[in-house]
Protein backbone atom coordinates (compact mmCIF):
# COMPACT_ATOMS: atom_id res chain seq x y z
CA UNK A 1 0.00 0.00 0.00
CA UNK A 2 1.31 3.47 -1.08
CA UNK A 3 -0.36 6.67 -0.84
CA UNK A 4 -0.45 9.02 -4.41
CA UNK A 5 -1.27 12.71 -3.58
CA UNK A 6 -1.50 15.03 -6.63
CA UNK A 7 -2.16 18.96 -6.09
CA UNK A 8 -2.78 21.36 -8.98
CA UNK A 9 -0.55 24.31 -8.34
CA UNK A 10 -1.89 27.23 -6.87
CA UNK A 11 -3.44 30.23 -9.22
CA UNK A 12 -0.85 31.63 -11.30
CA UNK A 13 -0.76 35.19 -12.54
CA UNK A 14 -1.94 34.41 -16.04
CA UNK A 15 -4.60 32.25 -14.32
CA UNK A 16 -5.94 35.57 -12.81
CA UNK A 17 -5.39 37.47 -16.15
CA UNK A 18 -7.83 34.74 -17.79
CA UNK A 19 -5.25 33.97 -20.23
CA UNK A 20 -4.16 30.66 -22.10
CA UNK A 21 -1.26 29.56 -19.81
CA UNK A 22 0.01 25.80 -21.25
CA UNK A 23 4.10 25.74 -21.08
CA UNK A 24 4.72 29.37 -20.76
CA UNK A 25 6.22 30.07 -17.46
CA UNK A 26 4.70 32.37 -14.95
CA UNK A 27 4.52 33.17 -11.77
CA UNK A 28 2.01 31.62 -8.78
CA UNK A 29 -0.65 34.96 -8.08
CA UNK A 30 -0.91 36.32 -4.07
CA UNK A 31 -3.73 33.95 -4.01
CA UNK A 32 -2.25 30.92 -5.50
CA UNK A 33 1.13 31.29 -2.99
CA UNK A 34 -1.59 31.32 -0.06
CA UNK A 35 -3.24 28.04 -1.75
CA UNK A 36 0.12 26.63 -1.67
CA UNK A 37 0.68 26.89 1.71
CA UNK A 38 -2.75 25.84 2.33
CA UNK A 39 -2.20 22.45 0.45
CA UNK A 40 0.47 21.94 2.64
CA UNK A 41 -1.18 22.35 5.99
CA UNK A 42 -3.72 19.99 4.81
CA UNK A 43 -1.04 17.63 4.38
CA UNK A 44 0.31 17.92 7.30
CA UNK A 45 -2.96 17.54 9.01
CA UNK A 46 -3.59 14.01 7.37
CA UNK A 47 -0.40 13.35 8.79
CA UNK A 48 1.40 11.66 5.27
CA UNK A 49 5.24 11.28 4.74
CA UNK A 50 6.46 11.25 1.46
CA UNK A 51 9.50 9.76 0.01
CA UNK A 52 9.28 10.80 -3.19
CA UNK A 53 8.54 14.48 -5.03
CA UNK A 54 7.50 15.33 -8.45
CA UNK A 55 6.86 18.20 -10.60
CA UNK A 56 7.55 19.87 -13.85
CA UNK A 57 9.53 22.16 -14.99
CA UNK A 58 6.82 25.16 -14.63
CA UNK A 59 7.58 27.39 -12.06
CA UNK A 60 4.06 27.47 -10.71
CA UNK A 61 4.29 24.06 -10.18
CA UNK A 62 7.98 23.76 -8.68
CA UNK A 63 6.86 26.87 -6.29
CA UNK A 64 3.49 24.87 -5.33
CA UNK A 65 5.62 21.54 -4.35
CA UNK A 66 8.24 24.14 -2.35
CA UNK A 67 5.53 25.99 -0.31
CA UNK A 68 3.39 22.40 0.08
CA UNK A 69 6.10 20.81 1.34
CA UNK A 70 7.82 23.48 3.70
CA UNK A 71 4.89 24.24 5.02
CA UNK A 72 4.34 20.37 5.83
CA UNK A 73 7.94 20.16 7.17
CA UNK A 74 9.02 17.84 4.54
CA UNK A 75 10.99 20.26 2.51
CA UNK A 76 13.93 17.64 2.75
CA UNK A 77 11.83 15.11 0.55
CA UNK A 78 13.79 14.01 -2.75
CA UNK A 79 12.69 15.89 -6.06
CA UNK A 80 12.47 15.23 -9.62
CA UNK A 81 11.01 17.91 -12.17
CA UNK A 82 10.04 16.46 -15.56
CA UNK A 83 8.96 18.18 -18.26
CA UNK A 84 6.73 15.22 -18.71
CA UNK A 85 4.24 16.40 -16.16
CA UNK A 86 3.88 20.49 -17.78
CA UNK A 87 0.76 22.06 -18.38
CA UNK A 88 -1.26 20.46 -21.65
CA UNK A 89 0.81 22.54 -24.29
CA UNK A 90 -2.29 24.88 -25.77
CA UNK A 91 -0.89 25.81 -29.16
CA UNK A 92 -1.32 29.18 -30.79
CA UNK A 93 -3.43 30.00 -27.94
CA UNK A 94 -0.55 30.49 -25.47
CA UNK A 95 -0.53 33.71 -23.76
CA UNK A 96 -4.19 34.96 -25.33
CA UNK A 97 -7.02 35.70 -23.73
CA UNK A 98 -9.70 33.77 -22.86
CA UNK A 99 -12.27 36.08 -23.83
CA UNK A 100 -10.69 37.36 -26.83
CA UNK A 101 -10.28 34.48 -28.73
CA UNK A 102 -14.12 33.19 -27.77
CA UNK A 103 -14.08 36.48 -29.96
CA UNK A 104 -11.73 36.09 -32.86
CA UNK A 105 -12.89 31.77 -32.65
CA UNK A 106 -16.66 32.14 -31.80
CA UNK A 107 -17.47 30.70 -28.22
CA UNK A 108 -18.34 27.20 -29.76
CA UNK A 109 -14.63 26.16 -31.42
CA UNK A 110 -13.04 28.00 -28.40
CA UNK A 111 -14.77 25.57 -26.04
CA UNK A 112 -14.28 22.28 -28.17
CA UNK A 113 -10.38 23.45 -27.57
CA UNK A 114 -10.33 23.78 -24.49
CA UNK A 115 -13.06 20.96 -23.86
CA UNK A 116 -13.00 18.03 -26.09
CA UNK A 117 -10.42 15.01 -25.43
CA UNK A 118 -9.01 14.45 -28.79
CA UNK A 119 -9.35 17.95 -30.83
CA UNK A 120 -5.80 19.88 -31.13
CA UNK A 121 -5.77 23.69 -30.35
CA UNK A 122 -3.76 25.74 -33.34
CA UNK A 123 -0.43 24.65 -33.04
CA UNK A 124 2.76 26.49 -33.19
CA UNK A 125 4.37 27.06 -36.33
CA UNK A 126 7.91 26.19 -34.96
CA UNK A 127 9.88 25.59 -31.76
CA UNK A 128 11.31 28.82 -32.57
CA UNK A 129 8.40 31.43 -31.78
CA UNK A 130 7.87 33.87 -29.32
CA UNK A 131 5.00 35.21 -28.55
CA UNK A 132 4.48 38.95 -26.98
CA UNK A 133 1.77 39.54 -23.85
CA UNK A 134 1.56 42.37 -22.13
CA UNK A 135 4.77 43.81 -23.57
CA UNK A 136 6.79 40.40 -22.28
CA UNK A 137 8.23 38.69 -24.95
CA UNK A 138 7.98 34.42 -24.16
CA UNK A 139 9.53 31.96 -25.93
CA UNK A 140 8.06 28.91 -26.97
CA UNK A 141 11.18 26.65 -25.86
CA UNK A 142 14.01 27.59 -23.67
CA UNK A 143 17.19 25.62 -22.25
CA UNK A 144 14.72 23.69 -19.89
CA UNK A 145 13.71 21.46 -22.64
CA UNK A 146 17.59 21.11 -23.90
CA UNK A 147 17.34 17.69 -23.34
CA UNK A 148 14.84 16.79 -24.53
CA UNK A 149 14.69 14.88 -28.20
CA UNK A 150 13.46 17.52 -30.67
CA UNK A 151 10.65 15.95 -32.27
CA UNK A 152 9.38 14.90 -28.66
CA UNK A 153 8.45 18.64 -28.28
CA UNK A 154 4.98 19.41 -28.60
CA UNK A 155 3.57 22.52 -31.01
CA UNK A 156 0.32 22.28 -29.26
CA UNK A 157 -1.55 19.25 -27.40
CA UNK A 158 -5.02 17.99 -26.49
CA UNK A 159 -5.89 16.18 -23.77
CA UNK A 160 -5.40 12.79 -25.63
CA UNK A 161 -1.91 13.96 -26.36
CA UNK A 162 -0.89 15.03 -22.96
CA UNK A 163 -1.88 11.86 -21.15
CA UNK A 164 0.42 9.87 -24.13
CA UNK A 165 3.61 11.97 -22.88
CA UNK A 166 2.63 11.69 -19.21
CA UNK A 167 2.58 8.24 -19.10
CA UNK A 168 6.01 7.25 -20.07
CA UNK A 169 7.02 9.16 -16.92
CA UNK A 170 4.36 7.66 -14.55
CA UNK A 171 5.72 4.03 -15.45
CA UNK A 172 9.43 5.08 -15.41
CA UNK A 173 9.30 6.43 -12.03
CA UNK A 174 6.30 7.05 -10.37
CA UNK A 175 4.46 3.97 -10.97
CA UNK A 176 7.66 1.75 -9.58
CA UNK A 177 7.70 4.25 -7.03
CA UNK A 178 4.50 3.55 -5.27
CA UNK A 179 4.74 -0.37 -6.35
CA UNK A 180 7.77 -0.16 -4.12
CA UNK A 181 5.61 1.28 -1.28
CA UNK A 182 6.65 4.36 -1.43
CA UNK A 183 4.31 7.84 -0.78
CA UNK A 184 4.07 9.95 -3.61
CA UNK A 185 3.49 13.51 -4.09
CA UNK A 186 2.90 15.09 -7.48
CA UNK A 187 2.77 19.06 -8.15
CA UNK A 188 1.60 19.85 -11.57
CA UNK A 189 -1.46 21.08 -13.65
CA UNK A 190 -5.06 20.69 -14.31
CA UNK A 191 -4.57 18.82 -17.58
CA UNK A 192 -1.28 16.70 -16.88
CA UNK A 193 -3.15 15.65 -13.58
CA UNK A 194 -6.68 14.66 -15.49
CA UNK A 195 -4.99 13.12 -17.64
CA UNK A 196 -3.11 10.96 -15.14
CA UNK A 197 -6.26 10.54 -13.09
CA UNK A 198 -7.94 9.51 -16.26
CA UNK A 199 -4.96 6.56 -16.55
CA UNK A 200 -5.54 5.69 -13.06
CA UNK A 201 -8.84 5.76 -12.72
CA UNK A 202 -9.87 4.46 -16.24
CA UNK A 203 -12.50 7.11 -16.80
CA UNK A 204 -13.66 7.21 -20.04
CA UNK A 205 -13.11 9.28 -23.02
CA UNK A 206 -16.23 11.23 -22.12
CA UNK A 207 -15.86 11.44 -19.14
CA UNK A 208 -13.06 12.58 -18.34
CA UNK A 209 -14.38 16.18 -19.74
CA UNK A 210 -16.44 16.65 -16.26
CA UNK A 211 -13.22 16.54 -13.84
CA UNK A 212 -12.15 19.16 -12.60
CA UNK A 213 -8.93 19.54 -10.43
CA UNK A 214 -8.88 22.79 -7.83
CA UNK A 215 -6.20 24.81 -7.35
CA UNK A 216 -4.21 24.04 -4.34
CA UNK A 217 -6.63 20.86 -3.29
CA UNK A 218 -4.79 17.93 -2.52
CA UNK A 219 -6.15 14.38 -4.00
CA UNK A 220 -5.18 11.48 -1.75
CA UNK A 221 -5.50 8.14 -3.57
CA UNK A 222 -4.52 5.55 -1.05
CA UNK A 223 -3.08 1.97 -3.97
CA UNK A 224 -3.15 -1.37 -3.66
CA UNK A 225 0.83 -2.88 -4.93
CA UNK A 226 -1.10 -3.27 -8.27
CA UNK A 227 -2.02 0.07 -8.24
CA UNK A 228 -5.84 -0.37 -7.89
CA UNK A 229 -7.44 2.15 -5.87
CA UNK A 230 -8.39 1.39 -2.18
CA UNK A 231 -9.98 4.92 -1.69
CA UNK A 232 -9.90 8.23 -2.71
CA UNK A 233 -10.35 11.87 -1.35
CA UNK A 234 -10.13 15.51 -1.54
CA UNK A 235 -8.81 17.81 0.73
CA UNK A 236 -9.96 21.03 1.30
CA UNK A 237 -10.22 23.71 4.25
CA UNK B 1 35.65 25.00 -18.33
CA UNK B 2 32.53 24.75 -15.92
CA UNK B 3 31.61 27.11 -12.78
CA UNK B 4 30.92 26.32 -10.01
CA UNK B 5 28.86 28.59 -7.49
CA UNK B 6 28.81 28.14 -3.76
CA UNK B 7 26.18 30.00 -1.85
CA UNK B 8 25.79 29.92 2.18
CA UNK B 9 22.22 30.02 3.41
CA UNK B 10 20.78 33.10 4.12
CA UNK B 11 20.72 33.72 8.21
CA UNK B 12 18.88 31.51 10.29
CA UNK B 13 16.55 31.75 12.90
CA UNK B 14 19.31 30.53 15.09
CA UNK B 15 21.72 32.02 13.72
CA UNK B 16 19.69 35.22 14.40
CA UNK B 17 19.49 34.05 18.38
CA UNK B 18 23.05 32.89 18.64
CA UNK B 19 22.33 29.33 19.08
CA UNK B 20 24.62 26.42 17.39
CA UNK B 21 22.64 25.33 14.46
CA UNK B 22 24.31 21.99 13.55
CA UNK B 23 21.92 19.59 12.01
CA UNK B 24 19.00 21.44 13.98
CA UNK B 25 16.13 21.84 11.20
CA UNK B 26 15.25 25.75 11.55
CA UNK B 27 13.92 28.36 9.13
CA UNK B 28 15.73 31.25 7.59
CA UNK B 29 15.43 34.59 9.39
CA UNK B 30 13.15 37.47 7.45
CA UNK B 31 16.95 38.74 6.59
CA UNK B 32 17.86 35.50 5.59
CA UNK B 33 14.95 35.02 3.13
CA UNK B 34 16.12 38.38 1.62
CA UNK B 35 19.99 37.48 1.78
CA UNK B 36 18.80 34.46 -0.62
CA UNK B 37 17.33 36.77 -2.46
CA UNK B 38 20.05 38.94 -3.15
CA UNK B 39 21.97 35.79 -4.15
CA UNK B 40 19.51 34.95 -6.80
CA UNK B 41 19.89 38.36 -8.47
CA UNK B 42 23.59 38.42 -8.13
CA UNK B 43 23.59 35.01 -10.13
CA UNK B 44 20.85 36.40 -12.47
CA UNK B 45 23.06 39.15 -13.16
CA UNK B 46 26.25 37.13 -13.56
CA UNK B 47 24.15 35.85 -16.39
CA UNK B 48 25.20 32.01 -15.44
CA UNK B 49 23.04 29.18 -16.61
CA UNK B 50 23.07 26.04 -14.28
CA UNK B 51 22.84 22.92 -15.17
CA UNK B 52 22.32 21.19 -12.01
CA UNK B 53 22.30 22.25 -8.34
CA UNK B 54 23.08 20.44 -5.05
CA UNK B 55 22.10 21.30 -1.40
CA UNK B 56 21.83 19.66 1.86
CA UNK B 57 18.53 17.89 3.68
CA UNK B 58 18.37 20.96 5.65
CA UNK B 59 15.51 23.79 4.96
CA UNK B 60 17.76 26.73 5.42
CA UNK B 61 20.02 25.36 2.49
CA UNK B 62 16.94 24.34 0.55
CA UNK B 63 14.79 26.98 0.97
CA UNK B 64 18.11 29.40 0.05
CA UNK B 65 18.27 27.20 -2.93
CA UNK B 66 14.82 27.97 -4.17
CA UNK B 67 14.95 31.50 -3.37
CA UNK B 68 17.99 32.39 -5.45
CA UNK B 69 17.05 30.15 -8.79
CA UNK B 70 13.18 31.73 -8.52
CA UNK B 71 14.71 35.05 -8.21
CA UNK B 72 17.15 34.12 -11.27
CA UNK B 73 14.33 32.51 -13.17
CA UNK B 74 15.87 28.96 -13.49
CA UNK B 75 13.62 27.19 -10.62
CA UNK B 76 13.41 24.17 -13.08
CA UNK B 77 17.26 22.97 -12.83
CA UNK B 78 17.71 19.50 -11.70
CA UNK B 79 18.13 19.70 -7.83
CA UNK B 80 19.34 16.93 -5.34
CA UNK B 81 20.05 17.14 -1.99
CA UNK B 82 22.48 15.28 0.53
CA UNK B 83 22.80 14.81 3.48
CA UNK B 84 26.66 15.03 2.95
CA UNK B 85 26.07 18.55 2.35
CA UNK B 86 24.66 19.16 5.82
CA UNK B 87 25.96 22.03 8.16
CA UNK B 88 29.26 19.96 10.14
CA UNK B 89 27.33 18.58 13.30
CA UNK B 90 27.96 20.26 16.75
CA UNK B 91 27.20 17.72 18.71
CA UNK B 92 25.81 17.79 22.21
CA UNK B 93 26.80 21.98 21.67
CA UNK B 94 23.75 21.92 19.03
CA UNK B 95 21.00 23.76 20.36
CA UNK B 96 22.83 25.51 23.29
CA UNK B 97 23.35 29.17 22.87
CA UNK B 98 26.86 30.42 22.12
CA UNK B 99 27.09 33.06 25.14
CA UNK B 100 25.95 30.46 27.62
CA UNK B 101 28.21 27.41 26.37
CA UNK B 102 31.70 30.09 26.90
CA UNK B 103 30.30 30.87 30.11
CA UNK B 104 29.71 27.05 30.60
CA UNK B 105 33.21 25.50 29.61
CA UNK B 106 34.94 28.47 29.80
CA UNK B 107 35.80 31.12 26.22
CA UNK B 108 38.93 29.20 25.37
CA UNK B 109 37.63 25.68 24.92
CA UNK B 110 34.50 26.94 22.91
CA UNK B 111 37.23 28.77 20.80
CA UNK B 112 38.88 25.71 20.17
CA UNK B 113 35.83 23.77 19.32
CA UNK B 114 34.64 26.68 17.16
CA UNK B 115 37.73 27.27 15.26
CA UNK B 116 39.96 23.94 15.58
CA UNK B 117 40.50 21.31 12.56
CA UNK B 118 40.65 18.70 13.95
CA UNK B 119 38.96 18.76 17.82
CA UNK B 120 35.51 17.34 18.14
CA UNK B 121 33.23 18.97 20.31
CA UNK B 122 31.12 17.18 23.34
CA UNK B 123 29.53 14.06 21.38
CA UNK B 124 26.09 13.49 21.49
CA UNK B 125 25.79 10.44 23.51
CA UNK B 126 23.09 8.61 20.98
CA UNK B 127 21.42 8.96 18.20
CA UNK B 128 18.34 9.23 19.86
CA UNK B 129 18.67 12.01 21.64
CA UNK B 130 16.47 14.76 21.24
CA UNK B 131 16.96 18.62 23.03
CA UNK B 132 14.19 21.21 23.70
CA UNK B 133 15.47 24.27 22.50
CA UNK B 134 12.93 27.30 23.62
CA UNK B 135 10.38 24.98 24.68
CA UNK B 136 10.20 23.08 21.08
CA UNK B 137 11.90 19.35 20.97
CA UNK B 138 14.12 18.69 18.26
CA UNK B 139 15.29 15.12 17.61
CA UNK B 140 18.64 14.46 16.57
CA UNK B 141 17.80 12.09 13.60
CA UNK B 142 14.67 11.91 11.86
CA UNK B 143 13.00 10.44 8.84
CA UNK B 144 15.33 12.35 6.50
CA UNK B 145 17.93 9.75 7.31
CA UNK B 146 16.45 6.70 7.16
CA UNK B 147 18.49 5.41 4.31
CA UNK B 148 22.14 6.47 5.66
CA UNK B 149 23.75 3.81 6.85
CA UNK B 150 23.27 3.36 10.90
CA UNK B 151 26.90 3.53 11.02
CA UNK B 152 27.46 6.69 8.77
CA UNK B 153 25.64 9.51 10.95
CA UNK B 154 27.67 11.16 13.34
CA UNK B 155 27.19 12.32 16.92
CA UNK B 156 29.46 15.66 16.27
CA UNK B 157 31.87 16.31 13.87
CA UNK B 158 34.58 18.50 13.57
CA UNK B 159 35.60 20.17 10.20
CA UNK B 160 38.06 17.10 9.36
CA UNK B 161 35.33 14.72 9.60
CA UNK B 162 33.07 16.90 7.30
CA UNK B 163 35.02 17.55 5.23
CA UNK B 164 35.78 13.45 4.90
CA UNK B 165 32.03 12.75 4.57
CA UNK B 166 31.58 15.65 1.93
CA UNK B 167 34.02 14.24 -0.12
CA UNK B 168 32.41 10.90 -1.30
CA UNK B 169 29.48 12.84 -2.72
CA UNK B 170 31.78 15.68 -4.28
CA UNK B 171 33.46 12.51 -6.38
CA UNK B 172 29.98 10.82 -6.89
CA UNK B 173 28.33 13.80 -7.97
CA UNK B 174 29.36 17.01 -8.31
CA UNK B 175 33.20 16.35 -9.37
CA UNK B 176 31.36 14.30 -12.09
CA UNK B 177 28.95 16.64 -13.66
CA UNK B 178 31.85 19.99 -13.44
CA UNK B 179 34.22 17.54 -15.66
CA UNK B 180 31.60 17.16 -18.03
CA UNK B 181 31.21 20.65 -18.41
CA UNK B 182 27.80 21.32 -16.44
CA UNK B 183 27.65 24.64 -14.56
CA UNK B 184 26.92 23.77 -11.13
CA UNK B 185 25.32 25.81 -7.83
CA UNK B 186 25.65 24.37 -4.42
CA UNK B 187 23.56 25.93 -1.41
CA UNK B 188 24.96 24.95 1.28
CA UNK B 189 26.16 25.68 4.95
CA UNK B 190 29.10 27.54 6.42
CA UNK B 191 31.29 25.01 7.27
CA UNK B 192 30.13 22.20 4.76
CA UNK B 193 31.35 24.73 2.00
CA UNK B 194 34.31 26.02 3.58
CA UNK B 195 35.23 22.01 3.37
CA UNK B 196 34.49 21.57 0.00
CA UNK B 197 36.52 25.13 -0.40
CA UNK B 198 39.61 23.47 1.50
CA UNK B 199 39.61 20.65 -0.59
CA UNK B 200 39.04 22.73 -4.38
CA UNK B 201 41.43 25.23 -3.43
CA UNK B 202 44.18 22.83 -1.34
CA UNK B 203 43.99 25.28 1.54
CA UNK B 204 46.22 23.80 4.72
CA UNK B 205 44.93 22.75 8.06
CA UNK B 206 45.82 25.70 9.41
CA UNK B 207 44.90 28.78 6.88
CA UNK B 208 41.26 26.96 6.44
CA UNK B 209 41.37 28.36 9.90
CA UNK B 210 40.59 32.00 8.50
CA UNK B 211 38.03 31.30 5.86
CA UNK B 212 34.80 32.60 6.52
CA UNK B 213 32.00 32.49 4.32
CA UNK B 214 29.35 35.30 4.13
CA UNK B 215 25.56 34.63 3.90
CA UNK B 216 23.89 34.73 0.78
CA UNK B 217 27.38 35.85 -1.14
CA UNK B 218 27.86 33.85 -3.85
CA UNK B 219 31.55 32.17 -4.35
CA UNK B 220 31.91 31.79 -8.30
CA UNK B 221 34.53 29.27 -9.13
CA UNK B 222 35.95 28.95 -13.09
CA UNK B 223 37.27 25.33 -13.31
CA UNK B 224 39.41 23.98 -16.08
CA UNK B 225 38.84 20.41 -17.41
CA UNK B 226 41.16 18.69 -14.33
CA UNK B 227 38.87 20.68 -11.71
CA UNK B 228 42.33 23.42 -11.21
CA UNK B 229 41.20 26.97 -10.45
CA UNK B 230 41.09 29.24 -13.36
CA UNK B 231 39.59 32.41 -11.33
CA UNK B 232 37.30 33.10 -8.10
CA UNK B 233 35.52 35.82 -6.88
CA UNK B 234 32.53 36.63 -4.53
CA UNK B 235 29.97 38.23 -5.36
CA UNK B 236 27.88 41.00 -3.32
CA UNK B 237 25.71 43.35 -3.40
Amino acid sequence: MAKLVMIRHGQSEWNALNLFNGWIDTNLSEKGIQQAKDAGDLLAEEGIEFDQAYTSVLTRAITTLHLALHEAGQLYVPEVKSWRLNERHYGALQGQNKAEAAEKWGDEQVHIWRRSYDVLPPLLDSYEETMTVQGKDYPAFDRRYADVPYGDLPLGENLKVTLERVLPFWYSNIAKDLQAGKNVVIAAHGNSLRALAKHIEGISDDDILNLEIANGQPIVYDLAEDLSINSKKTLSK
